[in-house]
């Protein structure tokens, strides 16, 4: 495994692959590796000839007040992790590499960037575009990886993807759980004994939303309002969104008639956690 | 010549040079060609093993008042004047081939945007940034050409290729003037030949500026009240800017040390026309 710290490194690097006639899988992560990535490394390592895992906190993509300073990181153990899962290429800039003096370009994809999260996180997918479009001048993936535990950031990639004609495609896997059902997440580490417990009220929300659908109930107001019963019940739970969206334009659907995306987000303790599933109608 | 119509197309293209080692020279145009593009052309021609000329008339780079619908067109002339300059591919997608229904991407290089021309055409720079990252994405050069003419456009595009670290150099041609001394400009057509004569105020207040700049003059606020005062004699012209400012910042300068971009817009009939110099001190 290789460890590469500079944009030119890993552009020689990437060009070399590229001219040898190999395809690049890509998995970008903040590091603080945990199962749900590796479900993306894995998918990468069976599906591309090489590939590249890039770690590091990316500041463009937290707000004033958000949790950049203390964002969990662990290099070492990180770097570990992917040694014995196997991964050709490590990609661990510093941020000076990536926003020297002077910086000064941002990618957006308007709309969809200030529903849901972007309400309460603004400029945050502002962020996640910017980096990702850096991060694939830089590798050339023929593949990326992103989890459905952020739906809204694969939806807004995906859009910009096709938008600004790039090349790659982007796969979108599905959220890895605990025993509990509880979606895996760095954050998931700011969590006391108690909030751990507390937390489990936003996978159980789902549940109940998918077992109302099953019922035949269509009317999203009603299934939100059951949604929003179960997070009430949990004192540390404070919620910050529960909707029920269309899948392309993220807007919220009176009605569920085929596929909607249901999704929330809820403050726990020092954690702001996201979860969410997709309702199918079956015919 | 090929003239391709699809980003499919054009993409292939790209791809099989790339493949065959061949380098790819571009020139992006809104067509309307004049001597000032063909500058461009003959050095893609000369740097390049095969050279790309896009014709696209950038509907986002248009604000809501300004000229896109009477913006001058001729493609049939355009691409004889390509054909003889022996370019070997045209680029010539509809506004629905790069802007498809829901499109929602744009990039931005902030601060940069908002000066200058930026301030009486807010969201031009965000169409060119976004028209130029998604041909870059479809066509891939290694080399891209523009005017010194757009000297805030040539600026800002530097800075959006350094900073989302694409591969590809920008190379920035000197402006081509006709006889008289006129920067060329697709917009002089807009003009009658009275308002033709009125449109020798911008290059003669830049000559009148470099002279100032010669006989030792350092003060700015000297310098531009004497551009001013070229203008001002002339009935048909009214000023949009008059600045000298720094070449990477574009901020005012007081006092010109090195070198500055002395740069002007300038409202003639139904034509705003813009025209730049660099001074430079020689010790």
């Amino acid at each position: 495994m290789k460890i590469l710290k500079t944009i030119q490194e890993m552009k020689e690097v990437s060009a070399e692959l590229k001219s040898s006639g190999l395809s690049i899988g890509f998995v970008p992560t903040m590091g603080s590796l945990h199962e749900g990535h590796l479900s993306l490394v894995r998918s990468s390592r069976n599906q591309a000839d090489r590939t590249v895992v890039s770690i590091f906190v990316n500041p463009t993509q937290f707000g004033p007040g958000e949790d950049f300073k203390r964002y969990p990181r662990d290099l070492k153990k990180d770097l570990e992790i992917l040694e014995k899962e196997e991964v050709d290429f490590v990609f661990v800039p510093e941020v000076e590499e990536m926003y020297p003096d002077g910086y000064k370009t941002y990618v957006e994809v308007h709309e969809l960037q200030d529903k849901l999260c972007g309400r309460s996180r603004p400029g945050h997918f502002r962020g996640v575009c910017t980096i990702v479009l850096k991060l694939s001048h830089i590798i050339k993936p023929d593949l990326s990886f992103f989890g459905q535990k952020d739906a809204q950031q694969a939806i807004i990639l995906k859009r910009m993807v096709k938008d600004l004609d790039m090349d790659g495609e982007i796969e979108v896997l599905p959220i890895v759980r605990n025993e509990e059902g509880i979606a895996l997440s760095s954050r998931n580490e700011y969590l006391s004994p108690e909030e751990r417990k507390a937390a489990l009220c936003l996978s159980k929300s789902l549940k109940k939303a998918r077992s109302m659908i099953e019922k035949g109930e269509r009317d999203t107001e009603k299934i939100i309002r059951g949604m929003k019963e179960i997070i009430a019940e949990e004192p540390l739970a404070r919620i910050d969104y529960v909707e029920i969206v269309g899948m392309e334009e993220l807007d919220p659907l009176p009605w569920i008639e085929e596929e909607a995306l249901i999704v929330l987000a809820v403050f726990v303790g020092k954690a702001r956690l996201i979860d969410n599933t997709i309702g199918r109608i079956k015919e």
